[in-house]
């Protein structure tokens, strides 16, 4: 997409000091901008790099004026850096929804239903009985199994996966390689030493604003619903295991694994590869430090946990002080006992 | 599927008290269940929830009658939970090997051969000398390399990926993303600082009854195979690296990485995003506790370990006792220093 | 692909003795070789192997003499280890670049542009715009967004997603499952509690010679570009944030997460599961041991760490050392207090 100098103007409200006509047709940092890119200037510490950017455009504020010849086109607006958050957004929704129509050769069973505006990329699968709401962007090799339903401007971007009898709400992202609704590990030790799988015939249910990354993983139910609520934001390679409950607005990051039946509150954060066991609950608000393992409810809400098996974050990090001079600890305590034994009086009588 | 409450009483050898003809079309909890769930209940604890539950069926034992009116349809049955178990292995097998034929299009190559009752998604891609066998259910988008022969009654999920020349055996489960066989991680340092890559001209060889999780990654052996026994159970988003050898009916949970050329014994229990190095033979029934690292072989077999690096399991639960307290350990040490000194006589020679 | 014993002397200016129409499809080691595989023997320690073996063929030294009979066809060559691993190199290049050629249906933009001998396997997806150099092979399921550039002689395996606006170099290799350039994770937390999307408009450049492995997931910039500088290799399972930046030839084992505007120096060498937290830096040749966790900035070059949080390798390993002995340690210091009762002079006055 390419947009010229006054057309930026005029979709800001703002004025242009140089060429009208220079062409930008992508964002970029003053300081690493180059031709065809438009920029901002709002924080004075970098108004030197003003007068050497590469920048075809740079949006600068009303009440800025230059103090060295500037070479590039200026944008007036009355405020620059919520112009830009403005464009971003702008370019960001063209970007994302702008794909509309059929691409052939494409998959969609006889009684799928497409709403309005939607993208089907080539190589799209869409089973029996899905409904699929309007604007939805179903990329190139997306699955989507028997009898799911899919919400309103979801995008399911290429390769996203998503099993048979699965609820998407609407304004979810699912990213490449997600897979949603695949079997719980779930099995029956026989008394040869075999397992025996037990039956995982629940499903996933995302509601609405949830965002899965990429290669995340979300298992099905063994009976009933794994169910991510509405605004919860995943990052990539996340394990979320069957019969999981992920309260609103919940937010976890990379390579974190959730195990079987556990309950999150609202409005956790936790962070990158984290590990939580199976059938605990936690409280709303839960904050959970990078690496932890945690072992047992928290039901206390609002409380910060770090280490594995983790505790309270605060004791934590004083263990670990002490921990990382442990050997000087040590050595303390052989000297302590030399010490004792010299000031312990010898026994005569013996 | 649906089904009338007289079809399900008929499959169990049971007697209908209400409508036999109520319609069924899944299983749920009694509790949660609503309208075309069919329900069970056993334990006399949960019986109030038959007086209000919203199934249209619930599976009853024989030897049970109620005490209040009951609204929904119930089915008398010799033991109403070992009913529920067949009904779920029947759904499930129903569920999952129901898909039969060939969906357009897909890429079969012309010298790969398919066994009976087959099922080839849209999108899925068969390549040359492959041997598909009896009962096979290929998902929409998987990939099979070429020369790969997959056994009887095996089931490759959506998305999952084979490279060439391995050999997936009978009764297998590969979910969606699984990708068996691509290049083990070998790279030699040259003198300049860059690597050279080891060719990895193995294969990876899964025996039957082996289960892959989604996004699980199994790498091809740099020469030879790296080998899956029968029976062994893999959950999401683990990583096997080349020429690791899997024992018989051994578990690992989510996240698990195993390095290269290690070799894990029979009926082992690996927890959750555990990491074992590479090179090392883990003995029959050894379990790994969750996030533990596992740094040397371990010969005495049905031992537990815990820790990173990984240690014996109970002694490891006493030394994380004390970690916890060492911040007031270290305070009682330096009390003692400051009790010793004061004990200890003044050296009035000096 | 198959050759004679006779073709194998020829491409090695060796002398065959025995069958020179053997026919030979597959290397494998002398212990496991079967009928159709070529072998070698360098170490004489293995020589009681060339006797029972079961290969076809095997690569001898010119200096060696059997000291009984062989069934086998023997190849005489100068060196027969430096002979295989030419042999390995030539087998794994013809396995690696022999497809050729377009299979269909593929989905090819009409403005993109292929090079010569490239290979665009069934069911791949290429976009507007994109520029694919010479000898590229692009495997079944692969997606390649808009505006993508692919270097010449770079692989892309089944099912590997590039998204819009990324730059991949020559001789780059993606595994199957691998996704680049899927959103950084930014939220900005709104006072309702819930989190808006930070638009994501950068892009990922991947430089040439970096392989990327299987289900390995790298972030694009929030805005600008997350680098992977030339000779890196990220083995599977990687967690890539967005605006990382990997300098040359550094080399990262699985499951390892590298968090936003992090970046790493050149020839670092990172264990498998380790984590690293944004917007640090790391110097060159910095080693990490798995299962670390880097809170912090190293700018030293060279060093070692380990532990989550890292600190000293060495230090680590000592501190871990008591760290199993601490419940001994304890009852040390419970001795110790009880001596210093006993020692302590009663005070009589009281």
């Amino acid at each position: 997409m390419e947009f010229t100098s006054r057309q930026i103007a005029e979709l800001l409200g703002g004025r242009v000091e140089g060429d009208e006509s220079t062409k930008v047709n992508r964002l970029a940092k003053i300081e690493e901008a180059t031709e065809g890119a438009i920029s901002f200037l709002s924080n004075p510490k970098y108004e030197h790099y003003l007068y050497s950017t590469g920048a075809s455009a740079v949006l600068v504020n009303n009440s800025f004026s230059p103090k060295e010849p500037v070479s590039t086109t200026l944008i007036y607006v009355e405020d620059a850096y919520a112009s830009l958050s403005f464009l971003l957004e702008e370019y960001n929704r063209m970007k994302t929804y702008s794909k509309i129509g059929l691409e052939n050769p494409h998959f969609l069973s006889e009684n799928a239903t497409l709403g309005a505006n939607c993208y089907v990329g080539a190589f799209a699968y869409i089973g029996s009985n899905c409904k699929i709401g309007d604007n939805v962007k179903i990329y190139p090799h997306v699955y989507i199994g028997d009898n799911v339903s899919i919400g309103s401007n979801s995008i399911l971007y290429s390769g996203a996966k998503v099993y048979a009898d699965c609820q998407i709400g609407a304004h979810c992202t699912l990213h490449s390689g997600a897979v949603i609704g695949s079997d719980g590990f779930g099995y029956a030790p026989l008394s040869d030493g075999t397992f025996k799988t037990i039956p995982q015939i629940g499903n996933v249910i995302l509601e609405d604003h949830v965002s899965i990354g990429s290669n995340t993983t979300v298992d099905c139910a063994t009976m009933g619903s794994t169910v991510i609520h509405s605004g919860v934001k995943l990052d990539n390679l996340i394990q979320i295991g069957h019969n999981v409950e992920i309260g609103k607005n919940t937010v976890v990051a990379a390579q974190t694994g959730i195990s079987g039946s556990t309950k999150l509150g609202e409005n956790c954060m936790i962070g990158g590869q984290v590990g939580i066991v199976g059938h605990i609950t936690l409280a709303d608000r839960t904050s959970i430090g990078a690496q932890s393992g945690v072992g047992g409810s928290i039901k206390v809400s609002g409380k910060a946990f770090s280490g594995s098996p983790a505790f309270d974050y605060k004791t934590n990090l004083k263990s670990f002080a002490v921990y990382k001079k442990l050997p000087q600890l040590m050595k303390r305590i052989e000297e302590l006992e030399e010490k004792i034994i010299s000031l312990t009086p010898v026994d005569l009588t013996k």
